[in-house]
């Protein structure tokens, strides 16, 4: 009879002796069809108890290594071209080249001062709140957090999203009519799937990238569309087709143009004109509108359903908390539950939970005041800085009264890519408008804190009037 | 001149000379083309100050109500067709019979038990832990919690991962090759935008449905694959012509199948017969086998980067929890980076961070311990009051060693559906296996508290025996 040691204060015994036979099978000592001593004999045999071979017999027939036959016992499997110990085998024990160069890129660069970038710096995200509220929800809402909620969120979040919207953007809506994601680019590809793949999709040209990347990604149609002084040309929107248009109204990226309210009526009138056409409106930064009063988004005047309305907290609160809503139209909420509503909100329940608290308890309004006057006076330094530095002369500031960022459009014959080149040795990013040395440069500076701006225009100037080459 | 009247302590005065201007011009007093009184002779009329008429003016002009020509003042604009005072107007301000029955459905039932559900008892999550290592992240790594990630996730989370698929699983993976996403469904939009949408997509049959859902919804051209006692058939797999196949080797839902190491080897070979072929191996409740070790997932067996796997911590954690993960070869690995890295990680970098100690802390593997042994109690008390209830006799339990569910077949002459009507009149939730009255239901006991268990199998046990109609 197959005879085996064991060690004692190692494995237990039953993996011992799984590992054992396992080893026989593979090295082929033992062979396939071959008879297995039977449980108890076995047992009897090696001094060890009947459930210990059961537990090492049950292993190799759950994993293929043996089969039983009813009254008859156990038989070594037929496996086909077993390689030896598969399980100890690690892939990828050398580094792949392809993996090593992502290592690196994956890991990034740390800026001095990052003027392409969304994210919000530290010293302005309220952290003892967020972690008092944190601990609140975690003690006092156990069993919500762990119930299921919707596909679309809690009802708890959403109906705090709703009251914000009614109280500061005028805009009336059910709960239920709200869809919480994991960002804007997810609620993205849930519209897709719900509006489908024939259509063709417009979008702002120039515009925010990621919008055409989504789409691209889904081999959607796509249909670019320019702008003119107040925003998204009708005429050439009517003219591409499209049945679906995203518009920036209140903020358009990069130029920032809010479209005015004329305009805004000629998008709902194009809507109108065909039984599939629906706009969907991105409010992503209206919360940080500098001067006067923000407009009221189109969602808020269409009183035909044909406007989808977005926003998230990830421009507001932290870019890094990914969190954004969708308000759909109440046919399409409908049509949504009923094609959708198999999908896990993609937001933890946490979160969800924290952030609902952060806003009816109306800490979320306070942080918005407050941000807005930061960004004020971060926006009025920066504005300073540039103002006083040898770039002056050469420099233009346009679109500087909504949002978080601005145009430097400069008056040189450097080429804008030398320019982004000698900014980056020096730890600035920068980025420009557009292709073809148009000189136009985008300025974001949500995430640059304020004392850093003298040191980072000095260093960005440089660069702009640094020699070429 | 136009004469206004201010209100005093009321809203700022710019805005009540912006909401005067507007109405007239919304009622017609004011009409297109008309001229507006010039900012100083308006201010001194008005005994306001001239910046208040200035606010004014730009906030209308914003919104496009009046316009200005250089030198020559202000007029009203063209505006077409306004409908009066639009933002004040709610939507929906009369429920939405829509809305209304989505309301009722969205609150959702409780139940007294619920056999269907993936949920985890409040009890069983280590709120007090989770807490204090939220404490500690919300201190310690403020910088790091407002840095984006890259698309993948943080590193700190995927190196975490990477560990732990080391030690417990024996994949040995670069961390850059795990990708972090808001729970399972979300990463398979994601391989479907990185795969393509013209392939053929395969799923087990039965199977977990949620998959063969998001597929539909992207309009992909699917293939069911039947089952026989080991799992998924090959040769029915060969014939479809799908070159990517979704299956759960380690325990297959619903029937709780392992497949045996020697079909593992068939599913390899399988991929390695065209260059396109892709196995998607989701490992999703490895963590919870009841006896034995863990089988070796096929991606630690996998030589050519033919196996994509996937788990989440939604099983192991929380459902509430949406953070999964999927480990790409490394060819795949790349082509997400280039295609996809536009995305922003669906996992806010708070949950990232927070989950990233708890397992390097080693808390996940105690709590996996933990409640392997709470699930096994549970487990065994639920099939003894099967066992003593009035059902027994008609009752069978199958595949109750692997994960948090069995199959509990019943012989009897009761439709199926009569037994779930019954079931849900008693606050009991459960599902039958299969259309058809094949009399086997899907008993997942991972939301059910122990001490619920008796009275849970009591009302259950009367719904399957008592009488139909």
């Amino acid at each position: 009879m197959l005879t085996y040691h064991f060690k004692t204060g190692g494995e237990p015994l039953y993996v011992q002796l799984y590992d054992a036979i396992k080893g026989d099978i593979l090295s082929g000592v033992l062979m396939p069809g071959e008879a297995l001593p039977g449980k108890r004999p076995f047992a009897k045999h090696l001094g060890i108890s009947v459930s210990t071979v059961e537990n090492a017999y049950g292993q190799l027939m759950a994993e293929g290594y043996i089969t039983s036959m009813p009254r008859r016992g156990f038989y070594v499997a037929e496996v086909k071209t077993l390689p030896k110990v598969p399980e100890t085998v690690p892939v990828q024990k050398t580094p792949d080249p392809v993996l090593e160069s992502l290592h690196t890129a994956l890991r990034g660069r740390r800026w001095f001062a990052d003027f392409q970038s969304n994210q919000t710096d530290p010293a302005s995200f309220p952290f003892t709140l967020w972690a008092k509220l944190t601990r609140e929800v975690l003690s006092d809402e156990q069993d919500q957090l762990m119930t299921n909620p919707p596909a679309g969120g809690t009802l708890t979040l959403r109906t705090a999203i709703a009251d914000h919207l009614r109280d500061f953007r005028g805009l009336v809506v059910a709960p239920e009519q709200i869809i919480v994601g994991a960002g804007t680019e997810y609620l993205y590809t849930l519209l897709i799937q719900l509006l489908g793949f024939d259509r063709i999709y417009a979008v702002e040209s120039p515009g925010y990238r990621k919008i055409l990347q989504v789409y691209e990604a889904h081999r959607l149609k796509t249909a670019k569309i320019p702008l003119d002084h107040q925003g998204l040309r009708p005429d050439r929107l009517e003219a591409s087709g499209a049945s679906i248009v995203h518009i920036t109204p209140s903020h358009h990226f990069p130029t920032g143009i809010t479209m005015p309210i004329a305009r805004r009526y000629e998008m709902l009138s194009w809507a109108n004109q065909a039984p599939d056409r629906l706009i969907i409106e991105d409010d992503y930064d209206s919360e940080f509108r500098m001067t006067g009063r923000p407009l009221p988004p189109l969602a808020a005047i269409d009183m035909t359903g044909r406007v989808i309305y977005m926003n998230t907290f990830t421009k507001s609160l932290a870019s890094t908390v990914r969190v954004s809503y969708m308000v759909l139209p109440p046919a399409l909420t409908a049509a949504f539950y009923r094609k959708l509503r198999f999908y896990a909100c993609t937001v933890s329940t946490f979160e969800q939970a924290v952030l609902a608290r952060f806003i009816a308890e109306g800490h979320y309004e306070k942080h918005l005041n407050r941000m807005r006057q930061a960004y004020r006076r971060r926006r009025d330094v920066l504005l300073g800085a540039i103002g006083q530095s040898p770039m002056a002369g050469c420099a233009a500031i346009s679109e500087e009264n909504a949002g978080l960022h601005f145009v430097l459009t400069l008056k040189i014959k450097k080429r804008d890519e030398a320019v982004v080149q000698d900014a980056a040795k020096r730890g600035i990013r920068v980025a420009p408008l557009e292709a073809g040395d148009a000189h136009r440069f985008l300025i974001n500076y949500s995430s640059i804190p304020e004392r850093v701006i003298p040191e980072a225009v000095r260093r960005l100037s440089e660069a702009v009037l640094g020699r070429e080459g």
